[in-house]
């Protein structure tokens, strides 16, 4: 009899679920549903149950063939065990324990937070699978996940590989960073920071840009046509994207950095300003680290939600 | 019958050994002797096999009580091998099949990094043992270690945890890093930085330091006892351990940070500095990681060396 794991990907809006089939891991069947928003700490318990009970009869598979599911969630977490969820309204919750209340017990539950499962996802995700990574989420917020010898590293607390917050840039600026402090990865990279620096440079410079309409799409399309207020906004995120990396190529030394979010679908162009300038920056033989773009988009969560279950599983 | 691993320290100048008894990891017996310099590669395997053997003799050990050999080396390695050790001319080896080609079949082998096997030792000398650390040794070179959930964060190609290449300044420099690079930890915070700095303030400011008789010591004395450079050079370099701390708290996320090295001799009045530093730069709730000074000082190596070796037959 097939046995499959289920994938989930809870964000404040919406929840996505994958079934997947093992051991291939084939994505069999995908789901998405409204986050519900009264009563969260209850609620999305109930929404997560009643979607797997619809998706099992829809396709007529035993919840006995269900051997485990794996959530990703919008904030730190350590060992199932989350301290504050704003996004989802969670305080001082265990959620595999709150899940498994209303599971049959041969059910197993694993639970991470959303931007390093991703990362465990993309590391899954290509033909041969890495390892060791760093993954960049690169969009409104800066994030992403470090995957080592196979495994989340999820830190004592749950902030490991929040890379949006490493101290990059000492920069003077009267703007803090939604972290409370200053010089974060993610107030030099992230969209608003590319929007202020475009708005900045053309007070003095002649721009294709329309400031009126900034899109990030636009900025990097102006940048790909020669546009020199693009061009110098695109370099500035490629650099300190860079610099940040070459600080992580000393810590973690990975196979590889794959860079995703929304602001990576500029894609090669992008990639190799990031790739000119970590050549500069990187420091001993660590130059040789390759980047790569992120493959499988808004299907990240998902697929590192149901291979972070197989491994707990395995 | 009693069982033993050896902890071994090759550095460019002594080898040091400790005999543990296991499981306890009781140090029995130590032993140093020098490094020998002529025909590196087949010598310094030649004299550890000869000190073992002369310390077995000396004890009444027999080598079949020797379960295991822990080694730690002055370079980059990844899974026992070694491309290039300069401090002891070694190329292109596998330093664990080196080594127990010389050995009883039984006698399992282990080699790490010095500096990152001294953060294995340092994270297991407590009294509870720590599971996740980040280690610093500052002196004239700035380097460390990270252990992860226990084990070496060796990284892909060895350079894990080269913490003192990590970028934390963009001070104008004509001085470039033993790395090649700019802005690193340790060009800033080694022996040289203090030195240079304390040099470059005195020359518009009085000071009571010796500048014609530098130690690290003297500069640490001069700041307690209230000498306005010294004051700023200890300043400067528990600022910049500071920020290095408040980037990897948001990567590792540690249980805690241990600051060992000549450097860190000045105690807890350079460890308060840099807590007081931290707590401006930390991130989230990465401020609450507290910050130890090291305890095993030269022992380290021999110590962590003996636990990778255990970690790896038990």
């Amino acid at each position: 009899m097939s046995k499959y794991v289920y994938g989930i990907d809870v964000g404040g809006t919406n929840i996505k679920f994958g079934l997947f089939l093992l051991p291939e891991m084939h994505l069999a069947h995908t789901y998405e549903t409204e986050t519900p928003v009264v009563d969260q700490q209850t609620s999305i318990f109930n929404k997560i149950i009643e979607s797997i009970t619809q998706i099992n009869n829809e396709y007529n598979i035993n919840f006995d063939d269900i051997l485990g599911i794996g959530i990703a969630i919008p904030c730190p977490v350590k060992n199932d065990y989350v301290e504050h969820c704003p996004n989802l309204n969670w305080e001082d919750m265990n959620v595999s324990n709150e899940l498994r209340k209303h599971l049959p017990k041969h059910v197993s539950v694993a639970v991470s937070n959303d931007a390093t499962i991703a990362a465990l996802g993309e590391s899954q995700s290509f033909d041969k699978p890495y390892n060791s990574v760093v993954f960049y989420t690169l969009g409104t917020g800066v994030g992403g996940g470090i995957i080592i010898d196979g495994k989340i590293l999820e830190g004592n607390t749950g902030f490991g590989g929040e890379i949006g917050h490493m101290w990059v840039s000492n920069e003077e600026t009267d703007i803090t960073c939604g972290c409370g402090s200053k010089g974060c990865l993610e107030q030099v990279c992230g969209t608003a920071a590319i929007f202020r620096y475009v708005k900045e440079l053309s007070k003095d410079e002649k721009t294709s840009i329309d400031i009126k309409y900034l899109t990030v799409k636009n900025v990097f399309d102006a940048a790909k046509a020669g546009d020199s207020v693009g061009l110098k906004v695109v370099n500035r995120v490629a650099e300190y994207v860079a610099i940040s990396a070459s600080i992580l190529a000393v810590v973690v030394d990975p196979e590889v950095f794959i860079i995703g979010g929304g602001i990576s679908r500029a894609g090669g162009f992008l990639l190799d300003l990031i790739v000119d300038h970590y050549k500069k920056h990187a420091r001993f033989s660590t130059y040789k680290i390759p980047f790569i773009l992120a493959k499988t988009g808004n299907s990240a969560g998902l697929i590192g939600a149901a291979h972070l279950i197989k491994n707990k599983i395995q």
